[in-house]
């Protein structure tokens, strides 16, 4: 359902085609400027642009607001097409936003941070938080095209890269261990100059689609993907650390529970921890999460738990785990 | 793809199979005193009543965010079920509150005027009021189930029928002429209590589900339904009459327009004229659209208008007219 693209000037063929009356970027006043190569690129003869706020700022319920205004007051039209050009914010919101407008106009996303490209941009799911909830209102949405240039990801920092580096981890973990294979030769420092970049992108962006392509609102089918996340999000709430570094550490701890089970290899593990080292990933403070921020951001109700198992590298399954030991767990680590 | 039931009891089995964790209720505080009756026939265990204004007030950014709200403080999950029970105006808000609420919960129409029963709570559309414009954000959506139960027409004040007879007649006109033989057999008096009103209702309906069943985010397709409308939309707005006798008298204007282009059966606007005598709808004094409020209403930018033409009772196709000959008429009606 998704179409992809791996380069901006293939986007500007989409364009030509698609004939829009309008393009609108949305985009923040920062990356406007640090981009402004990636919007002269764009080619089309009637370009308007509209900042946001940088940030999870841009995800509050009045940004919304200001976004449709500014949609209104350029004319744009049922015709139109918007491009969402930044990270996981900038594409949540104005994926939205262009999905309710008059109903739905065409739009782009431009991911252009390593998580964003990997993992937030692809999946159709779009929207921003309310009141004190993430992601509380949106809808799930099919853009025209995703472009994934990994141009973006060239100039990004270490510790941009390792806020990508959690779910591409995962990706490997979960299905497809050749992307382990990957990483196990690069380091942070390497990796956003190395020719297996964009391989590596690739492969993630696969394993993502394959859990969602289906029926992307298929909440049984996507569990998978939350390897890392029980845990790792609990993590992230509490300490404010980045998406990757949680998940990672959600990962490790995830894989020693379900290794005292019986479930996962230790080799999985072990292996994990020394990919880190390798990388130059470290993990500074021990960090536990609170039991109940996991059971609140699972919405957990049962006795049980729909838990995804990493068996071994490239092969996990859901499996019904004891909501008690894992909570025996997580409080003891 | 919409499902439509004609009962109250039906919707019951349906919610009972549909299993939801909590349904909650939308209204305004008018129609939850007037419809109580209706209210207590919903059999389900964990019913909550959320009240919204009455009137087009509705439909504004404001008690989106508050009703969205409500439905925070209420936690509704993704296996709630909402309810909109009202006219085209709660249909509207509620359609697109439930659909946004957590990227997207089940919701179930319950239109309890004419006009919602024919026309409003069918074909997809939902969405508010932004800025100065009519329906400007919303989204195409499927409720669970549509509820055409005729006892809340039973009730309705003359004016109200009439308020529906506007896209009853035209749903005659364009494609199924029965339905002009059965209002012949009526008058606004005897309709609401009318054995034939079941009937009537059903056969709306099906016209309308003729054009947007295949795909009703296809705008071409349903252009047809636009008969009466471009000219009923400029007079609505211009002298703030109800939708029904707005379109009965653009259908009246634009025959006559396209009954001066040889287009039209001169018999299609004498028996409609005929038909309000006899059904007891007067129109009053002489209302005249306004030419820039159809041009900005139908976004027309070149010199030739795609025009839904009534060719004779039951049978309209579109024709590519003259815009400037459109203009002229107008002007002079």
């Amino acid at each position: 359902m998704s179409k992809i693209t791996y380069s901006i000037s293939s986007l500007n063929s989409i364009l030509k085609k698609a004939r829009p009356s309008q393009v609108c970027i949305v985009t923040s006043g920062i990356l406007a400027k640090k981009l402004k190569w990636a919007i002269n690129e764009i080619k089309f003869s009637n370009i308007k642009t509209v900042l946001i706020p940088d940030g999870e700022k841009a995800k509050e319920w009045e940004e919304l607001q200001k976004l449709l205004a500014q949609f209104s007051k350029l004319n744009l039209d049922r015709n139109s097409i918007v491009i969402a050009l930044g990270g996981g914010t900038v594409g949540d919101l104005v994926g939205f936003a262009a999905s309710i407008y008059l109903r739905g106009v065409r739009y782009v996303q431009i991911p252009t941070t390593l998580l964003g490209q990997v993992d937030s941009a692809h999946g159709g799911k779009t929207g921003i938080n309310f009141l004190k909830y993430k992601n509380q209102i949106g809808v799930f949405a099919v853009p025209l095209v995703t472009v994934v240039d990994t141009r973006f990801i060239r100039s990004l920092s270490r510790e941009q890269i390792a806020d990508g580096l959690g779910e591409i981890i995962k990706a490997g973990l979960i299905k497809d261990k050749s992307i382990l294979s990957i990483l196990n030769k690069e380091t942070l420092n390497s990796l956003p100059k190395s020719q297996r970049l964009d391989s590596l992108v690739k492969k993630s962006i696969a394993v993502k689609l394959s859990y969602t392509e289906k029926d992307f609102r298929d909440a049984t089918v996507r569990q998978i993907l939350n390897a890392g996340h029980t845990v790792g999000h609990a993590i992230e709430l509490k300490y404010k650390i980045n998406h990757g570094r949680a998940v990672i550490l959600g990962l490790i701890q995830e894989l020693q529970f379900t290794e005292s089970l019986g479930l996962s290899a230790s080799s999985v593990r072990i292996n994990l921890v020394r990919l880190l080292n390798h990388l130059g990933i470290t993990m500074g403070k021990k960090m536990k999460a609170g039991w109940s921020s996991v059971i609140h951001d699972k919405k957990i109700t049962g006795k049980t738990i729909q838990f995804p198992v990493i068996q071994k590298e490239g092969k996990s399954k859901m499996v019904e785990l004891d909501l008690n030991s894992l909570k025996k767990f997580i409080e003891k680590v």
